[in-house]
């Protein structure tokens, strides 16, 4: 148990410079601070700015596996935003770094298995490795293990590792295949991130944990999560960037995950925004059931919209 | 820890018609125990008919939810053996007793939704509840949250509980919207049983367990169980036929299940047939994993061959 430190509200221009001066890169989530859905939050693109001429690394990190980096540079230019890929991480990004890094497979002799979407598909394919099922549309085929073309000629023994994230095309095809891939011995299993649901136009819907975990089940193996607050996803940001910790700052909408990867990540700071589910309330209480933020402010654009 | 018994195998004659004089009521499991997927076992039907040549009480129990009661006397009769519907329970069957005796919803106002197949909806719908979702082919349309004809007019406030089971027919459809009903307050959650895989052609498939539970982690929520080996299934039998459990005899294919299932409910004896997934060895096996038959044999037919 650490000691509870009460979290400082960024109210006024004074508060907004000092915090900023402490920190060297922000690391962003971004559904929930940058933007809500489709709409982006106000004075966001002002403060991206602001911060990028004092300097400042701004990277982002995002548990959505469905979509590759380069398709996510694509979403922040459509919100007039430019960044370049490689400020950008995914949990899709984390999974196929931990199946080369950790797991060290072999590009172009070791494949994977992709229960997920095409953005786990686009950067495992970056890295040269072959995979298999994601969106196969072989596999919207309803299943029978009499015709399925991943049964008929057996296997793919060079398949030595499932790959699993949100999909929208889950269906019993995909969830039998990958169950076979799971049973073979010495086939590790990568998880993209572990959160249960994700919020969407007001509703609360399945997110990638819910699918992963009906596969851990079934196979009665415990997957690695890679994503948000899974060490993996910031030991990975860290060393890429050769990072300073201490002069980092994790900005981001919700305690239990983006907060908690900061806090237990071990960075200089973090910063609570309350334009996603958390309440002010929640963001100075102090409770066991998750980690208070450093620092909290009501929108990010506040900070540039204080100093100008 | 109870004090380890050796099991008994029936070996011949003798030993056969001690061991079936013993009981009154015989409950047996289907698949692996009389058939394995389309082939019947051999000496089956003469099996069956001696112990009620004998005045037994044969009664018919199976995890599998995806057909009614109904259904299953059709499957009987494919293999030439007459069976009552009333000797029949499926863990669907046993899910929609649930509802009615330990829920208490009424029937002709309460609703249930059902993630699951139609053997769900049958026994729902001959006890007079209105079903939503199942094999409703709306459901197969692609999830949108703004045209999903199950949420444009908001969900049905009359549904007072989730059934859930296995779906061949799973989609992010289907798991949006049972995740929408399980977020009410006072809607119940059942599901029909905990079996994580089940065996086919000699694959192992994703079982209902690991549906249900994909749903019970998204909605942070457990399921009420039904099928074998939870005693909810046992009680619901012994009550309706009003048995002496010390005069009844569980027969059955899997250990962990089955075997479990006549040993926790406290019944006068358990069978272990061969011709499932379970070996001799493990049957003779002491050990806290599962529990010991007090019989085994080959298989269940060897009770007719070896008497005639």
């Amino acid at each position: 148990m650490s000691t509870y430190v009460a979290p400082i509200k960024i109210t006024n221009g004074e508060l907004s410079e000092e915090f900023i001066d402490k920190f060297d890169t922000f690391l962003f989530d971004c559904d929930g601070v940058l933007w809500l859905g489709t709409h982006l939050l106000p004075s966001i693109t002002e403060t991206l700015s602001l911060l990028e001429s004092k300097g400042k690394q701004l990277i982002f990190v995002t548990n959505n596996s469905t979509k590759s980096r380069k398709a996510y540079t694509h979403k922040f230019a459509d919100f007039g935003i430019t960044v370049k890929e490689e400020q950008i991480f995914t949990s899709g990004y984390a999974s196929a770094i931990y199946v080369r890094d950790f797991l060290k497979l072999q590009p172009g002799k070791d494949k994977v298995w992709i229960f997920g979407q095409s953005g786990i598909r686009e950067e495992l394919g970056l890295m040269g490795y072959e995979t298999l099922g994601c969106d196969d549309p072989r596999l919207n085929e309803k299943f029978d293990a009499k015709t399925s073309p991943f049964l008929k000629d057996g296997l793919d023994n060079d398949v030595k590792c499932v790959v699993a994230g949100l999909d929208n095309d889950i269906n019993y095809h995909r969830l039998a295949i990958t169950l076979q891939y799971l049973q073979q011995d010495g086939v590790a299993f990568v998880g993209t991130n572990v959160d249960s649901t994700f919020p969407q136009k007001g509703l609360i819907l399945p997110g990638a944990g819910s699918m992963i975990e009906s596969a851990a089940f079934a196979a009665n193996k415990r997957p690695a999560y890679c994503g948000k607050p899974n060490m993996n996803m910031l030991n990975t940001i860290i060393s890429a960037f050769n990072l300073n910790k201490q002069k980092c700052c994790m900005v981001g909408d919700r305690l239990n995950t983006d907060i908690r990867f900061g806090v237990e990540g071990g960075l200089g700071g973090t910063l609570l925004v309350l334009t996603g589910i958390e309440t002010e309330e929640r963001a100075v209480t102090k409770t066991d059931e998750y980690p208070n933020p450093k620092y909290y402010i009501n929108k990010l654009g506040d900070l540039y919209e204080f100093t100008h």
